[in-house]
């Protein structure tokens, strides 16, 4: 092992062999952690090639078991997101591709640092069950066209182990291994294609646009070398997407989504990616053609028909479509107000992650419990006029102390200008496949812009 | 410690309270091995500023006892070599520095790869004790003026910790560790003042005069910072020093040295080091005359004297001095001749250092035995002419089959040209001290020079 950290220290590939038996013995306890975070943080510094970043996700896969989607019978598709906050995409997705002929064997994540987990969001429907067995999942992927559940202890052990100690050894922004993490447990629960919202901004892991294109980029080659296709959609994370932040505020939005309203930002990155799934699974030839399919799915109520299906399927319960006030809402509930008049020209989605967070809705250590009914309701995003006194953001609060320190902290969210943005930017800014970077227009006759924050 | 590893991986410096927080909590075992190597592996890569070096080597070095040399009464000096082939100057070095009235604290190690240490050497002296409580030291040190022992469990246990991992974590090649590591166990002993023998060449642990002026200014950076003068000659190790390499081997040229033979070199660069150790600690004024006090004391056999006395007082057999066949000798000693008529342009250090361990002479695993009696002695050195058969090189092996091995290894360790080698080269480099990096002129009327390697 001395002599593969030391290889690695000084800039050369380990080989498929070297990766292979680096992963076996750290997972059969041969390599000792202190050699493994040594190796992980002069992979840091030195990066990994292509093929030592598929050889790395494909042992630390094959670590475990990989489903067999085989009897599904229908194309298998699912979406993954790097994290973001009010990124609540998955939850109506995997119904809309569904609704769409798609199968969508979707596995999903908890809440990570300032951005929530879309099973933590699923986790606030009353009796929803965000664990499945692995053939519990392939049986209502085959029945139904979609299922989201954890990854189990079964699958991709080995990023599991690898993840938690880059967690306590600062290594954990580094894209290779980020890339390697992400398409280890995907993959593992076997779908033929697989689009990525890469989030980009300051609320989102990869802060620039080259960081975000790199990200893409390998998470591409990846899936190609597994055999899987594999695109990817770079996407604006600089506000909270939507207007709700936090576990069961998020689920609301989602039933207004799927009740055909839903804030503008999050119809259009969710049409988006429902159009993307059909054309990597072929099922569409244009994405006009895709787009035009997903917002009539999403119209017509198929999706929410297959969002009850599925919440039936793992056991929560579908009245809450119909009636949002089955799930929990939070005590306290006060307005934050601006504190001038003007342009709302920054709502800084990292600083609003890290208040829900505060509040309760996400976790600061791994074994803290997330309260479903906190967080932290917009009530106007980046461009709004706004008027002093006028209610930008509703904190729900499990208390008033909670409260006030969230109203505290939205101070530093918000900025005000007396001008409007200059400029407009798109919310889904690129589209990434394996035959390079494309520009991407909203096929809805609006141009799909936004205003910019300043 | 995640945000400290995390602050050093983006290439910040730490603060002195966090690297005293690092070493206190490594040490108590509330930083578990993992981040440690984590961070060590981050250190190699963006290293360490002057104030963070110092604080660490401070911090490891007060993770123990510290002696308090006060009632030595005179100057205390100690020297530190960064590891050589065939260096076994200490062992005459402490007793002559002794002789013209310097007190030597000699803290030493043990062989470290392929190069040999002090202490390996005087354990093959028939009832040495290399390891002396702190009192015993101190006494030994007042009364005769030397002693040199190993680093004792209570003396800078930090650095003995960090080492073990660094060993194995691949992060042993970085200047400002090595620096701390070797100045943590040094300042620990308490002498005022080290003259540090920096070798450079392929034998050496630095390989380019660059690496070895950077560490030769953060030794001094470190000493001064702690209060100590430093000072630092650079020596070449392209090819071994003197003629011997090999415990026993070694204490005998050590005694020839003492009796006023001895090779040239081995000679050269004690002499230099007695007088660099007399002007640190203020007894002479300048080279020459320290120069001249040193060559006083080899030749007039005080040092010799200084010598057996160490012996003496740490359980070893002063007879050996008179009676060099009381060490012990190889049952078997074989030549390793010339392949051709030439001149000797290449007798690579590191390679005859590696023959040695292959022999016996040193370890390969940390509780490897070693054979007192085993090794190379060179019978030429680079710039002779050498005929076809002659032999250039003895080796003394446990058995045939090391020795056939060794005969076989030394075909690769010795180059010859048709030509002698063209130019000369300074066996002393230069000196390094806190004002800056000067050039260095043995001052015995012969210009110090040598045949240069090809």
């Amino acid at each position: 092992m001395q002599g593969i950290i030391e290889k690695k220290k000084h800039g050369y590939s380990l080989t498929l062999d070297e990766w292979s038996w680096v992963v076996k013995g750290f997972v059969s306890g041969i390599i000792p952690d202190y050699q493994m975070s040594a190796l992980l943080m002069a992979v840091c510094f030195q990066g990994m090639s292509r093929e030592e970043t598929i050889a790395l996700t494909g042992e630390m896969m094959r670590s475990g078991e990989c489903l067999d989607l085989g009897s599904v019978g229908r194309p298998t598709v699912d979406k993954h997101s790097t994290g973001g906050v009010g990124d609540k995409v998955s939850l109506a997705l995997a119904p809309l591709a569904a609704a769409a002929g798609l199968a969508v064997p979707m596995v999903s994540g908890r809440g990570l640092g300032h951005t929530g987990g879309t099973l933590d969001k699923l986790a606030s429907i009353p009796g929803f069950r965000t664990f499945l067995t692995p053939s519990q999942f392939v049986d209502q992927v085959t029945a139904i066209g979609c299922a989201i559940m954890g990854q189990s202890e079964g699958m991709a052990p080995a990023d599991g182990k690898v993840y938690a100690l880059r967690d306590v050894t600062a290594t954990v922004d580094c894209i290779p291994l980020i890339a390697a993490s992400i398409m280890s447990k995907k993959l593992a629960a076997g779908p033929s294609a697989l689009v990525m919202d890469v989030k980009v901004g300051n609320g989102a892991f990869m802060r620039s646009i080259e960081d975000a294109e790199r990200l893409a980029k390998i998470l591409i080659e990846i899936g190609e070398g597994e055999g899987r296709a594999v695109s990817a959609l770079l996407t604006s994370m600089e506000q909270p997407l939507g207007f709700a932040v936090g576990n069961a505020l998020e689920v609301r939005e989602i039933i207004d989504l799927l009740d055909g309203r839903g804030p503008d930002d999050l119809r259009e990155i969710t049409l988006g990616l429902a159009a993307e799934m059909m054309l990597l699974a072929g099922t569409e030839r244009d994405l006009e053609s895709a787009w035009a399919t997903a917002e009539l799915k999403l119209n017509n109520g198929d999706a929410k028909t297959k969002f009850a299906q599925m919440l039936e399927a793992q056991g929560g319960d579908p009245e809450v479509i119909e009636k949002p006030s089955l799930l929990a809402l939070a005590p306290h509930v006060v307005e934050f107000n601006s504190p001038d008049d003007g342009y709302l020209i920054c709502f800084d989605a990292r600083l609003v992650g890290e208040i829900a967070v505060g509040l309760g809705a996400g976790r600061r250590k791994v074994d803290d419990d997330v309260d479903p009914s906190v967080g932290i309701v917009l009530a106007a995003k980046i461009g709004a006029r706004v008027e002093k006194g006028q209610p930008i953001a509703f904190v729900h609060a499990a208390d008033e102390i909670h409260a006030n320190d969230a109203l505290l902290d939205l101070r530093d969210a918000v900025e005000l200008g007396s001008e409007p943005p200059s400029g407009n930017e798109r919310l889904i800014l690129k589209k990434i496949d394996k035959t390079g970077i494309k520009s991407w227009k909203v096929p809805d006759g609006k141009n799909g812009e936004h205003p910019a924050i300043s």
